[in-house]
């Protein structure tokens, strides 16, 4: 897989082993849909990574010079008018051993630029397959909906499979309930209602569930954000998965509950594709 | 601070951006004491960090290798005689974008040399003060007791104090439990029992930790691993801290109620200096 790195405006693929993001996971990540040269719901991301350093305490990178960086790295990479997968990482930088944070800190910002993630119409189409796993998602109220450098829980969870056929799997909280993909937010189909799991207490608050929410309400569907068991998924009328590169994906098996008709989720997808966000599949 | 950092046998402070060490937090780390050029307690490291490994499905070090090379770095550091800090990191290795392991990854393999680290008298002879961090621990019995390269919760927690006169913040869990130190186990005295809280659902399970427990059961102490409230930390006989590279930390402050006798905590410390594992005051 091609990859080219940049870090702090440096094309190189290497970076100190005493960064506190290797040392100690201290930072966090976007992982950001390029297409046609663009930052596809950039706002929501760079939203999201500003939260994520006042949170942490972390030097809050200026998002018009972000922005700059972002464009820097798109003509750099000749990405005018073409699709990547763009990952920005955001470490508190380097400092002396120890956890207290370096008072002068100065954040690491690196950019990571892949092919597009290429997806078959089949997944859109026929829906995908989703397993639950037995790796559960730790409990952290106080860093819940960030997308954090950690994310050895959802490593854990997507070892549990080998299968292609398998496009998905659904993590639980300590609790039991369901919280979400490894590496995509959940929605169900209740009845008229689309309900989405809080993300509370682990999780991340992904940009294309937001997305998804704030579109619904603005077309009068009703939303609601509450626990979900995992038979409540498995009852559900529909089932369905986004996130920031594939769009939305209906599924077509959950815990061996087959589904195959997908009204809302249609509706979404269509949404989705009005509002500009998809083009074609997604 | 001088470090000396070796990456897979190469004396250099770069490591690939796309280790998956820093893309995810793949991977756990070992804090090693190096004193006359032996790492102390180096049975227990070992063995936490194969299990770790084995917990993790990463590529497992060969002991006798891992040994070899940690015995290389102290040559080439020309620490023979001296005393130093010794950081050995692991992660899964490089690999494709993605939290699905890679099957054939090869595991890196950093060894990082500090100078060791020193106390004054005072915290020995006199105790140090502790405070109660808001910093929780996330809950997550799936990997508990493990040195995880997470070190986020204890990188906020260590965030919350500036007053050098504070010598170590003390976490809860989930439930409002103490568990630890922020880089420390913690020890309470209840009449003649010693008493150290579980680690059964977030924490590390420290070497010295578990070496005082095993000097205590064979030296005919009670002991007893338990769940601990702020209140019995409080109200304890004595309290005391223990990490690979200290020892032992009498604590004579905690929660401002004032500790000034620690008679178990002297017999642990005698002990510990008995079987040879420190000199000195640790």
């Amino acid at each position: 897989m091609m990859v080219s790195w940049y870090n702090n405006g440096l094309n190189t693929d290497k970076i100190s082993i005493d960064d506190r993001g290797l040392q100690y996971a201290d930072g966090l990540f976007e992982t950001i849909a390029i297409r046609n040269g663009r930052p596809r719901l950039w706002e929501l991301h760079s939203d999201r990574m500003q939260t994520g350093c006042r949170r942490l305490g972390i030097q809050v990178p200026d998002k018009v010079n972000i922005l700059r960086s972002l464009v820097g790295v798109i003509e750099a990479e000749d990405l005018n008018e073409n699709d990547a997968l763009l990952k920005i990482i955001i470490t508190r930088g380097q400092g002396n051993r120890g956890y207290a944070p370096p008072r002068d800190a100065n954040a690491t910002i690196l950019f990571g630029v892949y092919q597009r993630s290429i997806y078959t119409a089949d997944l859109y189409e026929k829906g995908v397959s989703v397993r639950f796993c037995q790796a559960r998602m730790a409990s952290q109220p106080q860093t819940a909906g960030m997308k954090l450098l950690c994310r050895l829980d959802q490593v854990r969870a997507r070892s549990e499979w080998h299968d292609p056929e398998i496009a998905e799997g659904l993590m639980l909280d300590q609790d039991g309930t369901v919280v979400s993909g490894t590496m995509s937010n959940l929605f169900i189909v209740d009845g008229d209602e689309l309900v989405t799991p809080e993300i509370t207490h682990c999780g991340v608050s992904g940009v294309m569930r937001q997305h998804i929410l704030a579109l619904a309400v603005a077309h009068d569907l009703t939303v609601r954000v509450s626990r979900l068991s995992p038979d409540d998924v498995k009852n559900a009328d529909e089932v369905f998965l986004c996130n920031s590169q594939f769009g939305i994906w209906p599924v077509s098996f959950c815990g061996n509950t087959r589904k195959d008709d997908w009204p809302l989720t249609r509706k979404m997808t269509s949404l989705l594709r009005e509002s500009g966000v998809i083009e074609g599949l997604e």
